[in-house]
């Protein structure tokens, strides 16, 4: 699956929902699922690092949808040609 | 491009230092870009939200591929069906 696919998926989903709660209500919500990533961070639990991994990615989807960000476009502009500093791969940044 | 390209691209490009600083130390990291996606979010700018998006992006590859995770595959099994409570599109919960 695309990333765009994916953002496109969660769009249809959910838009109407995240639309009506708001930019700042929904990066509230991203913020609790990045929370629970912490969790599962903290506990090792690949179980809760899979879970929580596809919510933020959901989330981040969203606030990308609602601000009009393509957010395949925004990955591939700054890591599509490897690192944007050094732009090599691997980075050979000092 | 996929989910599963654009995390092999982050290992391809990061993993050694990543894997050399730690599970932890990148979380940090990751939400230092949080942090930066918040402040984009704060001044509406699409400019902003779209470099720190793939951002955050980036370092959520990285704490998926240090524990193991594909994110692409975990993003599918949570979402591929629709919304995981009420498995609608568009979501018909409550």
């Amino acid at each position: 699956m695309t990333l765009a696919e994916f953002q496109d998926l969660i769009k249809k989903t959910y838009h109407r929902r995240d639309k009506k709660r708001g930019l700042d209500k929904n990066f509230i919500w991203f913020t609790e699922e990045v929370g629970e990533l912490a969790e599962g961070v903290r506990k090792r639990s690949k179980k809760e690092i899979t879970e929580e991994a596809a919510d933020v990615l959901a989330w981040l989807s969203t606030i990308c949808s609602l601000s009009g960000v393509d957010l395949q476009k925004a990955a591939l502009a700054k890591y599509g040609k490897g690192c944007p500093r050094c732009s090599a791969i691997p980075c050979a940044c000092p």
